[in-house]
């Protein structure tokens, strides 16, 4: 792949999120008969009632409720329907109003995939996801890109996935919906080859693995019990996934592939860098593979989107942590739009030093993303 | 509590471990017949072997092991005996080698209580091991003080024990055996109150609730797969817990409440601090009873042991992790005697400002376990 061409861009911003205004419905016209009946979305069902309880529905967290609502009422297109919904509106409200030139779509709706004990209809789902993002939001503006979202519980039926829908340049990543399978394990590696091969980067977002689960809890140490504690502690997560991926040698295996966290905050990983370079010091025989530090394997191999940004009350504090996880290389703009918690890039690129803004408005995503972008 | 003299101590060590030679035979002239009988630990029973197979055991970490052990070897008494298990040696080659004043004994077996499904034999253990303790350690050298353990599966019970074993003032602590309950559930509040009542902080240690555990993953995401990757995600146990104690508003309701985090690390408390106070501003609903930020809450109440020491290859970015988390306040010396990755003070001070140094080598230390110290 070629380097695309430095300041091609000005910002681009790496997670915006879709909203399905119709729900599952919405799903319809990109499945067979067959699979809307699998799915209970076919038209013997009336799934106009809201919450569609007859049919297939994917998991979210349902647990931890934020009672504001997650979604910025002031993202509602003037047809009164679901912020977020309106392509066209997004584009006016987000990028027109905040000169983005690119904006990288990642379905909110689908992150529970993960959390489906059925392959079969995980898989359906993705594919009919994949195909509604392309001809309702993709092809609505030149400006948006996507995450092609994948099933993984079955990492075969994955992989073809990615490469089906890969083949839609405007898919500039592969997102992957958590579930309580760390990262690192070789389950994933088909689907990574099938990225690494087609060299779109790997994402990931908080609310799968964390947020809809199973049989454990999904953050250490036993169930937390607010949304507040819930929240704070997605770090570690995405500290638990970053660490499976670098012990397990992901990249050595796939020289060429990067991952992306998404909304995953920066400040957890100045321990992940300094305790795994120090165990693995220790600790070497178990992970013979690994033939550098594995903090110089993130940095090259990881990346980060600003949002939420962290807010130390002394602005050095947020510059030496910059410095520490070399930010100017793997920090990416991201607004979270239409979320609750959305990033305003007048004021988070503010708060930036000039070497890391510079990069981290489009030049890293760039280098990412790759030509596709 | 009147403040005790500063300067009073050159050294003190928050972090050391006493083995017991003979394992759970040693416990024997502490317990009832009955409770003998209970434990399978009567002479019916031949427990000369290794393992001690037949009788009640408390369970240890035996998922994730450290290939090259985890006692030094040069921590043998000349007997042969155990490494850390002689009181006089360790007196010799830990505090007389190191000039370290008071050394605090933290049960290295005892740590996986937590884990019992029995309620009554996790009492009786930590009751039978409180007095080994005393007896066998306590008295041995006027230098040594200790946490008394406590069966946090009944919390009633636990807090009797407290009271009990307390009544020794060389007891300066209530060790917590984590189970998988975060600390900040109302589940252990007899504890805190009846630790709050003597003066006692609470400390939490390694491999009690993430190394054993009975249904879910002791650490985020998924089950980690090396013993490097369980180790380096520690982090996320501690932070998980410290969120929690926050959340709950611990420290509103127990205000002389410490809690210490032995063997911790550092590098993950910005991250708590930011995401927590940036957090709480948004969702107070949640935690009304929040009176301050949670990050103030955290400097004034949580205390954390230095060993192991963050090791960032440029000494400025550790000063400014130590600045973060007012280390001049928080932090305390600690050696993990006799463990792999024992911290040399003479090594391990050097690396650190003057105004930190000069407090956590003893002062703090002071102030956290008061006069008993």
């Amino acid at each position: 792949m070629t380097d695309p061409a430095p300041g091609r861009y000005g910002l681009v911003d790496c997670d915006v999120h879709p909203i399905m205004a119709g729900g599952m419905t919405d799903l319809r016209p990109h499945l067979s008969r067959g699979a809307q009946r699998r799915l209970g979305l076919d038209d013997r069902r009336n799934l106009s009632t809201i919450g569609h309880r007859e049919a297939v529905s994917i998991p979210r967290n349902m647990l931890y409720v934020n009672q504001a609502g997650v979604l910025r009422d002031d993202a509602r297109a003037p047809d009164g329907s679901s912020p977020g919904s309106d392509p066209a509106f997004t584009a006016e409200q987000l990028l027109d109003g905040n000169g983005i030139d690119r904006a990288v779509l990642i379905g909110g709706e689908v992150l529970g995939l993960g959390a489906m004990p059925d392959p079969d209809a995980a898989a359906m789902i993705a594919s009919a996801y994949n195909d509604w993002l392309a001809e309702t939001w993709l092809d609505a503006d030149e400006r948006y890109r996507g995450y092609l979202v994948v099933g993984v519980q079955d990492p075969q039926q994955a992989a073809a996935e990615v490469r089906r829908a890969g083949a839609d340049e405007r898919f500039v990543g592969v997102l992957l919906p958590l579930t309580n399978l760390l990262m690192g394990q070789r389950h994933y590696y088909p689907i990574y080859e099938a990225a690494a091969e087609l060299g779109l980067p790997i994402g990931v977002h908080p609310n799968s693995g964390e947020g809809i689960f199973r049989t454990s809890p999904p953050t250490a140490g036993g169930t937390p019990t607010y949304y507040v504690e819930w929240h704070t502690g997605l770090s570690q997560v995405f500290a638990a996934n970053v660490t499976s991926l670098l012990c397990h040698g992901v990249f050595e295996r796939f020289p060429g592939l990067k991952v992306v966290i998404t909304e995953g905050g920066l400040a957890w990983i100045p321990d992940v860098m300094w305790r795994l370079d120090k165990n693995v010091k220790g600790l070497r025989d178990e992970v013979p593979w690994l033939r550098r530090l594995p903090s110089e394997y993130l940095v090259d191999h990881v990346r980060f989107t600003s949002q939420p940004l962290p807010e130390p009350r002394r602005r050095a504090h947020l510059h030496t942590l910059l410095e520490i996880v070399h930010a100017e290389r793997t920090l990416m703009f991201s607004s979270d739009y239409p979320h609750w918690d959305f990033d305003d890039p007048r004021h988070a690129l503010a708060s930036l030093p000039a070497n890391v803004r510079e990069r981290m408005t489009a030049q890293n995503a760039i280098e990412t993303f790759g030509d596709r972008l």
